[in-house]
């Protein structure tokens, strides 16, 4: 099995087509575009992660009972705006996100079920639906082989730089690809926050088993990232497998290489969204270690990377260790505070709950400096562990969020 | 009944004195006090609530050791200080919280239980004891019946003033007094905070009732504010009473002006620490109703006044409906989104889950850029409710954050 970085983000697997246009969606003065279409050539089986927010916008209300009701499996694509989330907009939001998913399929062939439908941008505004009918007349024109990062470009809102990844795997069965694209920038917490997500590959793979490895792979990669705390109601990782490549998935070989390219990908994503978080000048990867259970890992680490004065700490490159004994205090989960070790990349700053008298405090201190370091935890409890990406806290973001 | 406010913070009930010195444990450059002591003439009863943080301090191990051990329940007062938190010291850190108290009762009468101790300041920093020690031997001389507002200010880390309330409570059995004084700042969060408070009265009371009065009073006032999230390893609130008044607590009217009183105290100094969180520019009443259980009101209402995203949208003047509701629908509270109504001051902003068409617009705009203003949810799922004092999130904030 070989796994190799291709180009082409959405587009890289066989089959897939995508592009973009400027629909209006967003406000008046903005020159970008704002909606865009991931479809495939031949029908597909899909399979998605949605936001567990008990606030669902209506297109994931729309796409979870797409999933569940199209009984065929058989989907074309997926049309996303941005600009717009179509959140709190009630019976005609969900009205509005099945008119937009059944006018792409009278534009690209197939039934009203056939396309899923992702929104992210403002909350309780109405879709304004002329212009999506407009911009949607607009996209056959500008739907291509190449148009994987128009589309990525389309679905940014506040992040800097476009989200592509995608890679070549040769396995004994046969070639097949796996690529996507996502967004990010604020509102990013495990369980998912205003991240949008569509992978594509040209796998052939049943709906529950694409179903499955989306699962495994979203709680190991997207589910551990977190930028502010604040989870969305939009949030939507979608995957499609259009077969094209002509290798089936089966047990073995294949899975195995699927689950890690799948892995891969969503963690390369995953890490840019972390990397683009707004006002972000640093990515730490934490990680919580000697916990007595998996839970109690999982809530060090959360209550961890998102105290705020750790996360200023962070920012003022600062290696304050004493915010993290503090956040690891009020977690929740279980350990003796004087059983606790913690290091800043390979430097250990704090042995037995106390700070380490034979610490490198100058070269920790050049640690806490750089744009992107680890810092790990010994909890001394048990032996599960956790890992978290996460960022600082900056006067840019509360910038960045004084108003929609 | 009757209660007035009086002036004199923690000296205003009888036999108590208060006084404070630069002992030096505040870094080298800073002019200010930073040790204080609150004495009694006569020993008193005493009760205490402590941080809920696993990591906790030495003082705190301390005092809530000698509160539970000193059978005599005689105490005589209070030892604080500011600059040094003793927290994360290790044994080292706890005999000298007790070292602190033996002193205190060398210079002032009483054992070495008579003394209760809190502090606050830097984590993982030895205490220096000599300075302590030569401080404490110019406390004696600094010591009176008006010292509560130098105690008061020798307290506070980042505070910008000091925090002291007091009471004359006039009954059919006669009249007493009580009175407190605070610290706060950062790290403020339910369930407490760096927050230090010490309450005196001229009650006489048993000790179990004044336990069970404070933790009544602390769960209604301090355990519902919130500035950052982060709570803290040295959160304390401390209640002495000496029954100087010659008023003696009974059930009924004595025990009803007591609660009455002590809630008064309590609400004013959360209030206090709530306007003067770091970088804070509003104090906001957010007020969860119509909750399925209190558990869910409390859940709620904690998510909307952590939000990141909300508090720099409070800050930014914009009332920013749908971060509220993002933020609901992740507590974990259980209700149907289109039933939630919300309402910014008197006027309703949501109705059904959706923008209310008829809202007044400018004035919510207005109510939003007030320095202190209520917002009021309505979850339409129950009977429940649940009231915590928030404040905006600033780059002042993160600016004063940034390192220690």
């Amino acid at each position: 099995m070989k796994i190799t970085k291709i180009g082409g983000g959405v587009c890289a697997a066989r089959g897939f087509r995508a592009g973009a246009t400027r629909a209006g969606i967003k406000r008046v003065h903005s020159e970008k575009d704002d909606l865009a279409i991931v479809i495939s050539d031949s029908p597909c089986t899909a399979a998605g992660v949605f936001t567990k927010n008990l606030v669902k916008a209506a297109p994931v209300l729309f796409s979870k009972r797409s999933l569940r009701a199209n009984a065929t499996k058989r989907f074309m694509g997926v049309v996303l705006n941005s600009g717009n989330a179509n959140a709190c907009t009630g019976p005609q939001g969900l009205a509005d996100a099945a008119e937009t998913a059944r006018m792409a399929a009278e534009r690209f062939g197939g039934t009203a079920n056939s396309f899923l439908v992702c929104s992210t941008g403002r909350i309780g505004v109405p879709m304004p639906m002329d212009k999506v009918r407009a911009g949607l007349d607009q996209l056959p024109a500008r739907v291509s082989r190449k148009g994987g990062k128009d589309a990525a470009v389309a679905i940014m809102t506040s992040d800097t730089f476009p989200k592509e990844a995608a890679v070549r795997v040769k396995t004994p069965a046969g070639t097949f690809r796996l690529g996507g694209m996502a967004k990010g920038a604020g509102m990013i917490n495990p369980n998912m926050a205003t991240m949008l997500c569509v992978l594509t590959t040209d796998l052939e793979i049943p709906a529950p088993e694409l179903r499955k490895a989306l699962a495994r792979t979203v709680e190991r990669t997207f589910n551990r990232i977190t930028v502010d705390g604040d989870m969305s109601t939009n949030d939507t990782v979608l995957a499609l497998a259009n077969g094209a490549s002509g290798v089936a998935f089966a047990p073995g070989t294949v899975a195995e290489a699927l689950d890690q390219a799948l892995e891969g990908i969503c963690r390369e994503l995953a890490r840019m969204i972390v990397r683009d978080g707004e006002g972000t000048t640093k990515v730490i990867d934490l990680r919580i270690e000697g916990a007595r259970t998996p839970a109690d890992a999982r809530r060090a680490a959360d209550a961890v990377a998102n105290s705020l004065l750790f996360k200023c700490a962070l920012a003022g490159n600062d290696p304050n260790w004493g915010r993290i004994l503090d956040a690891l205090g009020y977690s929740g989960a279980k350990f003796n505070p004087n059983r606790v070790s913690l290091f800043y990349g390979k430097d250990r700053l704090v042995i037995n709950g106390m700070p380490d008298p034979n610490a490198n405090i100058e070269s920790v201190k050049k640690t806490a400096a750089l744009p992107e370091f680890s810092i790990r935890v010994h909890l001394g409890a048990g032996k599960a562990a956790h890992e978290v990406l996460m960022t600082d806290l900056t006067e840019e973001y509360v910038r960045l969020n004084l108003s929609e």
